[in-house]
């Protein structure tokens, strides 16, 4: 089955293995006339790097990006964009224990159901690594929404339970801090935690936020193609996302629908929301207003305190996990909820223009 | 753009307005040899028919399901099933105000921003009724997978501030509430909840819970076509709802990883999970163990008191919003998210079944 | 498998069996604000339509059309369109014999291969009736063509052995005799052959042609969603259809490249071709001029004439064909032809407006 | 839009221009548990690289194959298979007067109207280079198919007008001779008179056919999803052919429905046909014996012979091409028809398990 591909118009297929050779993607239905090289993509990739802080794994990879094809004089011809992202740090280490059972939290169980045996150096498919292709992808996506006065906030709203206070947001800050935080205190603190938990051979979650910016009005459908549901699959698609949310999110289901409700109002001769529950869609299409999703991420899986599993004769057994992982993996996700979402709504976008016979006709001059 | 089609091998399309002539929905890949008729459709509907209860709208609609292609003598042919609900009271009342103005909440001004105008007798297209096609489009979904060994326990986990108690709960309770609650106490305490809302022109919302049972490890995939990305896009693309979660959901951002994994162990000669926060999907796939999913409702946006809005002549106004509206929507959309999971696992078992060469020469016999 | 579906943005789903209750058709991704009733479908569903003259089947329909969903105060809101046409004439007769063996040329054998069992009435599914669905959408995608000016010329070319002479076409004459061919000469012949090949109890196939005027430049694309490549698919998906050709199509082969090049020409101060061997279509995209193509029919395969086949015994039979077959499907393939060439350019030409940023960022105004 | 993505199991995407750094494909949907490796791919480029004789382009490619992505310890692991092949000879060469006018019969003109602007370098995106990607990934549907007993003889059928002697059909042949003839005689005949065309400064068309064995009766299906229709898209999408037939062809309609179709009768209790004028699928699914199908490829565009087109000045110019360019594709084009449709019948292939409800239990042991 076809696992790797997405979108209708904006179509992305990514490949490659943790531990194999390269790590890719191909972007099949970029509009031509876009400029793009390189430096379009890497500051990008450079976001999820591994080994930027010590909240990360300390695995060396450049993640210096090649654009194969697609371009021609510094612009997109219409034509596939074929990305590439080699593996430099695929060192033959040894792999004989990790392959001899199954690690709690992972896919390692899983795979060996569906597909009979699996790549086990380093999660092979399964791992994030996984998600430099769609980084990639998502910086053209992104590229292209600019012009379109499309914007992204992305971050991160929690860390365990470290919370950002919406009185300190601070859009500068998100830069300033290896946690990706919009409130310097919150990520101070966040750190903090962090530090104790990787002592106690544990590991963190959180909570990344986005918040999209000049998104016209109309965007998505009225029922299955609906803005919010190709936005939960996009982002549900990231490793560790067990939960997402539009605008109030799990909260609406204990609000009154007084409470919920936005209503209109006119605004320089524009309808206007005056409040925005709803996170930017009603109905699955977007409204005008600011888009807003949130995603939580559960802990990293692999940890040193020992936990039970299974081994590849049968036996219960207890193992400790050690290698290079991450003690929480939300400040390089943030850059991957980012790309997911622009990839969606890059999509839902081109998709829009062929709504109406009048856009139609007006496209084609007659 | 084609919004109301979903699926890959079993592939529905809705189609039908709120108050046009019929609703229905063409299943197109649903596997020959199954015996279906309409006994085996209409008490799926009959769970979200409109006037069951005061807690309801008091619409009246049979919601009579007649099946008009794709079985011979009692059996699916493998040819697309067409069913069709006539809707029976689109009485010409005075549709004139409801047209005048876009209701908070709902999709009216997100609809003529799109298209340009809107059926607005209704909600139209973007009324909860459309739901009704993907209710007798998830019963044969239902069927087949109840033929696989694969069960739904499917029931309202809250309303507005009241949830069950775990403690309590009784799945026989379910169907002897008309709040879908497995857990009597909080129905009772629910439904007292509805009246004092409504008594004050509000309306409540609240969360739906899946329990699927049976599912075999492997469904799903690794990358964009994981199965949470999927039952993520499909229960969100239900109307009102704003969260979807798998699991412990959005406690995972807080919870460290020695709480969130799940270890293995050998039971009876098999693996299997020791403990359930995974909610039965890992790196994307089934993992054998119960497939648990959480949606939280948006209370109805229709609501007497009094709202701010603008009319069609850009002049902002206050209303209240009189009619047959639903003061809570969460017990009909029980049934709305066990057919959208449903659908969704039975594509992804369907698709599973090529995922392996083994397979592939085991099933032609060579 | 989903088998009946087709499109990526005007998505068609057609559904029904010649012998069931109705035959009808789900558009979706119909753009919104075009007019629309069942006048506009009727006049195509006519030219398809049984029992119009003594070429085709005495088989009585009305084939009325009826649009359940989809449009509102007589225009399309862009939401799916569900269109019906009752079967009237499932009259109970008996079909055991049919039932009993497979007939030669048709789906009998390879149904049964595939799922099983068959709906035998009347040929079930695999029925030329189908058809009529495919038209219903057809007519709606010729309608929004034509509105961007683009037209369509669908006639019969032959019909067995005899030909239209190309001195001779005359466009006004294709609706002047009821095998549609555009020489009233070469429809004068063909008839008298038709009337010889049915006194000898047997049947006549022959070729359609489509001129496809004023298609704008640069429809499809350049690898595998060529225009021609999917108007190949359309037409070859049209039963009994076993060649399909695009401009001087298999006489190609043996032409050399100085023969078969078109050269370019300045004319008004637009590029044009000199001449139109390529049909229209060059690399896959629409060129400006028309785009002509055709398809070879087969025979009817039910003929009086005694045939070899088997029984559900496993005996070798002979048998011989009763009942209301046409001795000459092709004159009712000629508006099937055109539906399936229009759907085909309609998802091609709104496809075509996300090419360019250019385009896009008109489109949005910015 | 998305052009260079087919498939819906088994799906490939395919990139990179004629003089660009690579070109390569990403193949997503391949079953686990293959054995390969690049041995088994780089036979089938081999057949279509350039160089090979007198009758192909001097371009000299090794087109060496080399997967980057989704095998492990020499098995395919069901991720996506990323294969890459680098451009040798991209030289530097001055394509100022390519970049200057629209050559006829290419996609020049269409490629600026669609796209804006185009990778004028050796036909970019739209040469036959990028068949390359084509042929490696119908490698691996091949060898699946084999697998299962599934086998492909395709040859060249004709030259210009020089076409094999059925009678002196010798299957050896095909890889005995440059121009892949299953008859000695027309070989050479056709390669005089491929040298009596070049002479005349101009180029040679043709014609390939496919005979598939081995292909199980009922896949496809009975509407949009016909193999037959789906072949044709497959094989339509290859640059330069113009027409595709099924069995009999284009014959079939001139022929008698009792010359046409072909009988059932017992054979070793089984259900076979006395002939095959149908080419081996009825109602577009297939019956169990052999698949036939042929292309017909138009003379190579690129001619040293003066032709008259237009320059980017709109001025009326003549041209005569010079460069590397094959006198005739046909050839080359011989294994590119096979992967086409060894990548369509395995997608075919894969769909159809998931036909009947039987079928799917057994699969899931139920």
């Amino acid at each position: 089955m076809a696992g790797s591909t997405l979108g209708t118009i904006f179509k992305i297929s990514t490949w490659g293995e943790s531990h194999g050779k390269a790590i890719g993607v191909v972007i099949d239905g970029c509009p031509a006339g876009l400029s793009l090289d390189e430096s379009d993509i890497q500051p990008f990739l450079n976001r999820r790097k591994p080994g930027q802080s010590i909240y990360s794994t300390p695995r060396k990879e450049d993640d210096a990006v090649e654009i194969l094809s697609g371009t021609f004089e510094g612009k997109t011809t219409g034509t596939p964009i074929s990305m590439i992202v080699y593996n430099k740090t695929q060192q033959s280490r040894d792999y004989s224990e990790i392959a001899s059972y199954y690690r709690p939290g992972h896919a390692d169980y899983t795979f060996d159901a569906k597909y009979g045996f699996r790549d086990y150096r380093g999660g092979g498919r399964s791992s994030g690594r996984e998600t430099t292709a769609r980084v990639a992808a998502g910086a053209v996506a992104v590229k292209i929404l600019n012009q379109l006065g499309i914007t992204f906030t992305t971050y991160t709203r929690s860390i365990g339970t470290i919370e950002i206070d919406d009185a300190r947001f601070n859009e500068k800050e998100i830069f300033n801090n290896k946690l990706y935080m919009p409130d310097a205190d919150a990520a101070e603190k966040a750190g903090e935690y962090i530090i104790q938990m990787t002592k106690e051979h544990d590991s963190v979650g959180g909570c990344v936020e986005a918040v999209i910016k000049g998104v016209p009005s109309g965007l998505g459908d009225t029922v299955f193609e609906k803005l919010d549901a190709n936005l939960a699959k996009a982002v549900m698609s990231i490793g560790a996302v067990k939960c997402i949310e539009i605008g109030d999110g799990s909260k609406v289901s204990k609000m009154a629908g007084s409470m919920d409700n936005d209503g209109f109002m006119m605004q320089e001769e524009h309808v206007v929301k005056r409040t925005n529950h709803a996170g930017g869609i009603l109905g699955g299409m977007s409204d005008g207003s600011d888009i807003i999703l949130r995603a939580s991420f559960k802990a990293t899986p692999s940890i040193l305190k020992t936990q039970n599993t299974v081994n590849k004769n049968n036996e219960d057994i207890e193992i400790s996990i050690k290698g290079r992982h991450d003690p929480v993996i939300v400040p390089r996700a943030v850059v991957v909820v980012e790309a997911m979402s622009a990839i969606t709504i890059l999509d839902a976008l081109l998709l829009n223009m062929t709504a109406t016979l009048d856009g139609i006709t007006r496209f084609y001059g007659k």
